[in-house]
C-alpha cells in the first residue's frame, strides 16, 4: 500500500532544518503527500475577509520529510506524478499589501491599501469556474516545493536557491524538479497547490487548493546544482529567484547555460543558442523574490550531439 | 503596383519628429519597406570584429514615414503582412558591454569586457543555420518599430511607450501592432528585422537580417493608447518597457487590464482573470529598457460576453 | 556690462541639438541666465491645482546657449557663481503620479492617485518659510543643467550622462560642474532652480523658484568625460543617473574611480579608498532616472601624492 | 564589575531563535561584548587568499543574548557607549563575487571573477593606515546588529527589518539603535565591527576588526516598530533594507515619516518636510539587501512643536 503523508501537528511556515522530520521516504518509492491551501483552508466563502480569517502566517507547508540517503552535495529529483484536489473548490483572494499591482511591505508608498476581495471557484469536469467570465481549465501544479537550506530557515513565502515559493506552473505532473540537497536527509517541504495560475500570479492569489500529491524521489549522488531545475518531456528549464527581476532573469539563463555546459556545450555557444531559441517567462511577480524560468527545447539541446 | 520604400539617404538612429519624412503612406494601402540589419549590414564574415567594422551608432531605421491623416490622439494599427530577407544569411554577434550576462554602460563593473564574437547563419529552406547545433527555424519578426514621440528624439536602441527597440517576437507576420500617434503624420520608423530570436535576446544580437517588409496601416481616429499593444489571431497583448524589469511587467499587465476594461470588464475582475490565465514573457533583457509582453487568449476575453 | 540671457520665446522642454541657440557665450566670460521655476511660474497660490494650472509639459529650460569653441570630446566646466531668486516665494507641490512614495507612469499600480497639494513658502532673510514647522534655510542650487546629446533630444525631466534633471544639491554656488560636450557649440540648457531640497526630492517638488544665475564657462579641450562630475572646494564628485537605483550607484562610484585613475591612482587602490572613505547620497529618487552622487574629500585624494 | 560576554563556543552565522542564548542581560545594565571580525580573524597578512583561508561562512556573530523582560511587540533600544579594537590592525579584502562593482551570486554574468586582494591596516593614534594614500581616521561602528526574527533564521550577511548586516556607519558610539523585539528575550546578536567605512562599503570589505563593545539595553514596552531606527544627539534616522535599492529608499523615508507622525506630524506635512530637509545616504550596496538611511535633523522635527 502506498505511503500517505499528512502533517501530524502544526504545518510549517518555514523551510528549516531546525524542525523534526514528520516522516522518512526512500528514493524510488512512490508516495502521497497531503497539503493545505495557501490560506490554510480558512477562506471558505466570498464574505470571508482575509484580514479577519487569516492568521499571522500563510502558506502552510507539509514537512520536513526526511529523504533516506540524501547528503549535502547531492541533487534531489522529484517526479511529480499526480495532483488531486481534496476539495471541490478553489479560492483566490486579494490580500492587503500583496500582489503585482499594489504597494507592498517593501515597495512602500503612501497610498491606501487596495480592497480585499475573495473569489470562490467550483472545480468540476476539469474546469475551475467562478462565473461565465472567470472559468479556466484544470492545470494543477505546486506553488511551493523545496529543501531546507543549510544555515537559514527561510519563510515559506520566499523563493530562492533552495526552491520554496517559486509559483512556477511548470512544477506540474509529468515534470521532474531538481533541487539541491543542503543537509543530511534533505528536509523536503511541499505546499501551496494551485488548480491553475497565469504567469506572474498577478493579484497574489492563484486558484488555491488543498491537494493529495503523488511523488517519487530519486537522488543524484555527488551531483551539485546551485538553483532549481525542471525537466519536462520536451524541455530543460532553470528557475532564478531574486530582486530586481532582471537578476532573476540572469540567474535563470546563467544556470541553463551551466546545464548545457554540463551536457557538453561550449559556454559561449550555449549563450548564443539561448539567444536564438531560449524562452523566458515569469513564474511570480508577487513574492519577496521574483521567479523567472528560462527554457530550451530538448530538440535544440541534443542536435548535433549524442543524446545525453 | 505596390509602393516600395527605401531609405533615400542616411538611415536614422533616432525616433524623431525633427527629421523630414522620406515618404507618405495612406491608411489601407499595402506597401513594402526595406530595412538594413541592426549592424548596418557591415558584418559579413566571422572575422569582422564589431568594434572595428561598426560605426558609432547601430540599429539604423528606415523612416520617418508620414501617415496620411494621422493626428495626435489617434492609434496606428500596423498589419504585418510579410517579411522577406533580402540576403541569404543572418548575423549574430556579441558586441562589447551589450547583452544580458555582461556588464553594460549602466551596470558598471570593474570586470574586463567579454570577448567579441560573430556568428554567420545561412538562411535556406526555412532554416537559419550556423552549424549542426546552432540551427533554428525561420521565424521572422521586427525588432524595432514605432512612431515619433511628441517632444523627445529617442535612440533607436531604446524601447518605450512609442514602441522602438522592443525586440518582441510577437511583432510578426499575421499580427497587428497598435502604436500611439503623438505628432501629425505619426512619423513611423521601422528596422532591426530578425530571422528569429529567443525570449530576452540574451547575448544582445538576434539573427539579424536586412529585409523587405509588407505592411498596411489603419488608423483608429481619436482612440488613444498609452503603450504599444499587439493583436494576434488568438491573443491580446500589451508591451511594457522600463527598468527595473518589474516595472516593465507592471506596465504590461496594467495596460492589458486597461484593454479588458475598454472591452467591458471590471478592473478587479480583469486583475483576477490575468492572475489565473495571463501570460508574461520577456521580449528583451538587453536594451536600455527591458520589454515584457503580457498576453491573454481571446477565448478568455470574450467568454460570457458579446464578441467586441 | 555683464551679459544677461533671457529666453526670447518659448522655453524648451528638451535637451536637444535640434533647436536654434538663443545666445552665444565665450569661455571665461561671466554672465547671467534667467530661468522660470519647474512649474513654469504657473502655481502662485495654494488653491492652484497642478492638474488644472499646469500645461502638458513642465520643467522649462532656458537654452540652448551656444558655447564658443566647444567641440565634441571637450569637457565643459561650469562655475556656478551666484543664484538669486527673482521672486519672493518658492513653491512645492505634489503632482499626480510623480514622487518617491507614489505610483508613477512606470511603477504602475491599481491604487487611486495620491491627492494634489501645494505649499507656498516665503523667501526672507535667508530662510524659506511656509509655517513654523516647514521653515528651511536658503540653500539654492540648480536642479537641471546640461548639454545636448549628439543624437537624442531628451526630456528636461530626465537625468542621464548629459546632465539634465539630476536634482543634486551639490550643483550650487561655489562648485564647478563638469559636463560632456557632444555637439559643436555644446548647446547648454539650464533651469529648475531650487531654494533648497533634501536628498531624494521626496515628494517630487523641491522649493521651486525662478532665478537669475551667474555662471562662467571654461573648456577642457580634448578632455572627454562620460558622466557629469562636480568639484567643490573640498570634494570630488561623480553623478550617476539610471534605474534601478543600484545602477546609478555603480555608475557614480565607477566614474569617481575613473577620476582617481586619471589623477594617478591604481584602479583597485581607488576601489579600496572609496570603500573606506567615499560617500554616496541620493540626489533624486523621483525622476525617470534616479541620480546618485559619489564623493571623496580631496584630502584623501592627494595624500601621498603631488597635488594635481 | 561590568559583565563581559564572549562567545562560549561556535559563533553564529544566522540571526536565529533556534539557538540557545549564551547569556542574559538586564535592561539598564552596561556590559561589554566581544566580537570577531567579519573574516573570523582568519586573514592576518596580505598573502592570505580569502578563498583559501576563509571557511564556508563569514561574518560570525556573538549571540544570541537573552534580554530580560523583552517580549514580542516591544522595542529594544541599544545605546552604543564605546567600541575598542582588540587587535592593532584592521583588514579589508576583495572576496570573490562580493562587492559593489562585481558580478555576484544573483547579478550573474559571464565575466571571470575579479581578483582577490587583501589590505592590512595598522591602527594607531586614532588613524587606520595601510600606506600614505590609504590612511583614514578611526571611526568605529557596528556593521551587524539585530534581534532574531520570529519565524525565520536569517543569514548574518543579510540586513532586513530585524537589523542584521546593515553596514550603516551611524551605528556608532553615542547613538541609540532601535530594534523590534520579535521573540521572548529578543535574542540579540552583534558582530562585524568596522574601524571605519565609506558609504556603500564599496568593495565589500570595510576596515574589519575584532572588538570589545560597551552597550546598554533599554526596552520600550508595547511600542512596536517595523524597521530599525537610529537616534543620534542631533538626528532621527530610519534604515530600509531591500532590493532594488529604490525599495530600500522608500522604506527608509516611509518609516521616518511614520516616526514623525508618532511625534505629532501630519503625514503629508512630514512628506513635505523630508522633501526639503531630509537626507538619504547608502549604508551598503554589497549585501543581499541594500541598506539606505533616511535622516532628519531634530531641529526641524521639533520646530513649532513642544519637544517630545
Amino acid at each position: 500500500m502506498m505511503k500517505v503523508i499528512k502533517q501530524p501537528g502544526e504545518y510549517s511556515y518555514v523551510y528549516s532544518r531546525y524542525l523534526d522530520p514528520i516522516d522518512t521516504v526512500k528514493p524510488g518509492e512512490e508516495f502521497i503527500v497531503h497539503t493545505k491551501d495557501a490560506f490554510e483552508n480558512r477562506i471558505t466563502k466570498e464574505t470571508d475577509l482575509p484580514s479577519e480569517v487569516l492568521d499571522e502566517y500563510v502558506n502552510p507547508q507539509t514537512g520536513p520529510i526526511y529523504i533516506e540517503g540524501a547528503e549535502p552535495g547531492d541533487t534531489l529529483v522529484v517526479d511529480i506524478i499526480d495532483i488531486q484536489a481534496t476539495r471541490d473548490y478553489a479560492v483566490s483572494a486579494m490580500i492587503q499589501d500583496f500582489g503585482g499591482l499594489t504597494r507592498t511591505q517593501t515597495t512602500r508608498l503612501l497610498h491606501d491599501p487596495l480592497p480585499e476581495k475573495v473569489w470562490i471557484y467550483e472545480i468540476k469536469d476539469n474546469w475551475v469556474t467562478h462565473n461565465e467570465s472567470l472559468s479556466f481549465p484544470w492545470r494543477p501544479f505546486l506553488g511551493t516545493i523545496g529543501t531546507a537550506p543549510n544555515l537559514e530557515a527561510i519563510s515559506a513565502l520566499v523563493p530562492f536557491d533552495h526552491g520554496g515559493n517559486m509559483d512556477v506552473p511548470d512544477v506540474k505532473p509529468g515534470n521532474s524538479i531538481h533541487l539541491p540537497i543542503n543537509v543530511e536527509g534533505g528536509y523536503f517541504y511541499i505546499g501551496d497547490c494551485h488548480a491553475g495560475q497565469g504567469d506572474g500570479e498577478l493579484c497574489g492569489g492563484a486558484l488555491e487548493i488543498p491537494a493529495a500529491i503523488k511523488l517519487k524521489f530519486s537522488l543524484r549522488k555527488g551531483k551539485t546544482i546551485e538553483w532549481p531545475r525542471i525537466e519536462s518531456p520536451d524541455e530543460l528549464m532553470a528557475v532564478g529567484s531574486a530582486r530586481p527581476m532582471e537578476d532573476a532573469a540572469r540567474i535563470a539563463y546563467a544556470e541553463l547555460i551551466n546545464w548545457l555546459v554540463e551536457l557538453g556545450w561550449d559556454e559561449l555557444e550555449a549563450y548564443q543558442a539561448l539567444t536564438q531559441i531560449g524562452r523566458l517567462h515569469v513564474g511570480n511577480m508577487v513574492n519577496p523574490n521574483y521567479s523567472l524560468v528560462a527554457k530550451i527545447n530538448k530538440e535544440y539541446v541534443y542536435k548535433g550531439r549524442n543524446k545525453a
